[in-house]
């Protein structure tokens, strides 16, 4: 497809670095690409044969991206809230998933999760859970992007036996669906505490011969720490940092409990670090020191975390709590301004995931993932600075529409992609035989 | 009007302490007061001639009371973010308030914001600001409770000369609209550095000889409170103890620095505590001890603070933030329940308000202050417990349905009580002259 179309919106938001918001600015997509940012008149001018596409008080921002979360899970949003992590963990996840996750189960947790994604602005969903071929389904099918995790935890599943089985899992899964645009994949060490050195080293190595991303929880609860002081004699960072994992493939999620030598060292050593700042507050975990990994230069992004720990699975809260967060915690109203943290779910986010140079802002040559926001709702007036109205005004709720690679996926706030009404039926089905079977 | 209503939704949640998710339970109202809860057949039978009003998967909640907001300054709704507070105020917010603020300013300003709070479930906005006849005007035209206050501070604004003036201003405005059963008023003296002891005095016999409630900011910052040891010798809390303000008519707002001993002090004198989570993030101010207050014993509700420190007056997000930053600060998950959160907005903040014989709770013989939110979004999907999904995972957008004293001032998310275009263009035009002309 090569149809030239133009966006007219009264905002507009690039999202490169030291960029203004652009007044009545057009964006236009020629095929699957951004041809030109232009005003209104210019853009006319020039594509006078484009589809037209006109909003009103909208803003157009680059599509968010969720830089951790375990999408199936949504089929367990809300089955457990305010009980202790372990309790919460061996008595309410641990079972559920045992007994329930299959491939069918994945997938249709996945398009739920798809789904919500798509309707709160969010083009771009960083996975991470078993049967890797059904996110990779449940992307290809809702038209969203995904990065598909080859997942990997040393203890045996009603997936796989063991790490070798689950990397081979992840491999096939990899070559079956080698050249599908809309997917990327991570080498996936669950976490420190369930992963060991030997398998650390192969999911390395196979990062490095795929040349993928590596997505792992790292420090994200003072617990974690003190067991690895216990089993290995130092903290899971330094072990990390010994079998050679540290680096700017490394995706490092949560990361709550850091030591200022840490900090520099990832600023160093050029980790990502993906902040849940929702999730981390849910189950108890602390505070990311974000404002000392802003001064450090660390490439900070968000994530939701899954929905059996961050029941709403919704950026433009992740955004607006790690704005907040930061100010309360370090008692400086200045840190992590909203045009940062809309960064860290853009351009930082993009450049985490290695495809900078595809996704993260509207320009010329990159790939046309473009929300449009409509800031017309009596909450959202008056609009001083559209860009600031993103972070502690508007909610996903007023996400208009969506376009991934051009395609548009949400219009008017339905979804194009997918028949919403009968995936409801199947998670009811699924959910009812959970609640009646367990 | 004596019109008997059955409300029949999926859920029901009366707020009373220790009561459950109803199921299948009605809501009948008979004029402005709750007649009776009931599971739907027997609301059927025991009210035969009642007009029906047939909800789906919605839950039924007492109407959302918040407990500390200058409804007005939603006209400054994100003028000026990520400032430091007293460039803030000194640049931004009080020259505006000087050049701007007038009876029609306030009028226009609240009802924007009664029109937001209805839209989000929010059926009782406890406020304070300058020219409380227009919020008592924007209350009544909209059809929300108010608690309007007799707002006084030492140095004169385009509102009053000086304390005297302000008070009588505001004892005539109570005179005014005595009787109008929407309004209840307040002695409310703006905080302990910008009101002398004199004037405390005086606002403690006017609560006493009104019988009203006090509403003043106390504790809101760090700097608030070295300021008054220099000035007075001794923290704010001290004073105002001393000057014979703290016990169960104050609603002491912010409180975010707090020692041990003043929060026992706050438990046996019995203060209500307005915690106002996302403002005091957002200016900087810090995170309240609310676990440690839950542990005292103290009564707290919650609140938005202005639009101008809190863009989005959205009390789910107040509840939820009480809820997740709780956890998050103190590390322990299980720390302000969904359920407790939703206590500090309904029915202890009508305890607060002193209102708990007629708000809070939706019990037999109190006003019908009914909000009905809808789990049927494709966000809102599974449901396990529908009293955490009302915190953790439904958003104001859900919020269908509202009445006020057996009125139906939402219906289907549209206004009944008011012009919604009308009011916009009032607004924009507003704006517009602040932008040109500052």
């Amino acid at each position: 497809m090569s149809t030239t179309t133009i966006l007219k919106a009264r905002w507009l938001l690039t999202m490169t670095p030291g960029s203004e918001v652009l007044n009545e600015h057009a964006l236009v997509m020629k095929g699957e690409r951004i041809a030109a940012v232009l005003p209104w008149a210019e853009a006319e001018a020039q594509f006078p044969d484009a589809e037209l596409v006109e909003m009103g008080q909208h803003v157009l921002i680059p599509g968010l991206i969720n830089g951790h979360t375990h999408s199936a899970m949504s089929l367990l949003r809300g089955v457990a809230d305010d009980v202790p992590l372990m309790d919460w963990l061996n008595n309410h996840i641990w079972p559920l998933e045992k007994k329930w996750v299959s491939e069918d189960w994945t997938y249709q947790g996945s398009l739920l999760s798809a789904a919500e994604a798509l309707r709160g602005g969010v083009t771009y969903l960083n996975d991470m859970y078993f049967f890797p071929t059904a996110m990779a389904r449940a992307a290809v099918d809702s038209g969203i992007r995904a990065g598909v995790s080859i997942n990997v935890i040393d203890f045996p599943t009603g997936y796989a036996s063991g790490p070798d089985d689950y990397i081979a899992k992840g491999v096939a899964a990899y070559e079956q669906f080698k050249g599908e645009a809309l997917l990327d994949w991570t080498s996936a060490p669950h976490a420190p505490y369930t992963v060991s050195d030997e398998t650390f080293v192969k999911l390395r190595e196979l990062s490095e011969r795929l040349d993928i991303q590596m997505h792992c929880h790292i420090h994200e609860t003072e617990d974690e720490v003190q067991g690895s002081l216990k089993q290995y004699g130092m903290r899971p960072l330094e072990r990390l940092n010994r079998l050679g994992v540290l680096n700017s493939k490394m995706m490092a999620v949560h990361m709550v409990h850091l030591s200022e030598d840490e900090i520099a060292m990832l600023a160093r050593q050029g980790v990502h670090l993906v902040h849940n700042p929702n999730s981390n507050l849910k189950l108890a975990s602390g505070v990311a020191p974000i404002t000392a990994l802003e001064a450090a230069g660390v490439n900070t992004i968000l994530g939701t975390d899954g929905a059996a720990s961050n029941n709403r699975q919704d950026m433009f809260g992740e955004i607006r709590a790690a704005a907040l967060l930061a100010k309360g915690t370090t008692q400086n109203s200045t840190t992590v301004s909203a045009r940062t943290a809309l960064e860290m779910a853009t351009i930082r986010a993009a450049k985490a995931m290695g495809r900078e140079a595809d996704l993260g802002s509207l320009e010329v040559g990159k790939l046309a993932d473009v929300v449009a926001v409509s800031l017309d709702a009596l909450e959202c007036r008056p609009v001083y600075h559209a860009d600031a109205q993103l972070v502690y005004v508007a909610g996903r709720e007023h996400v208009s529409d969506v376009w991934v690679g051009g395609r548009r996926v949400l219009k008017g706030r339905e979804l194009t992609t997918l028949d919403q009404g009968a995936l409801l039926d199947r998670v009811d089905a699924i959910v009812h035989a959970m609640k009646t079977e367990r």
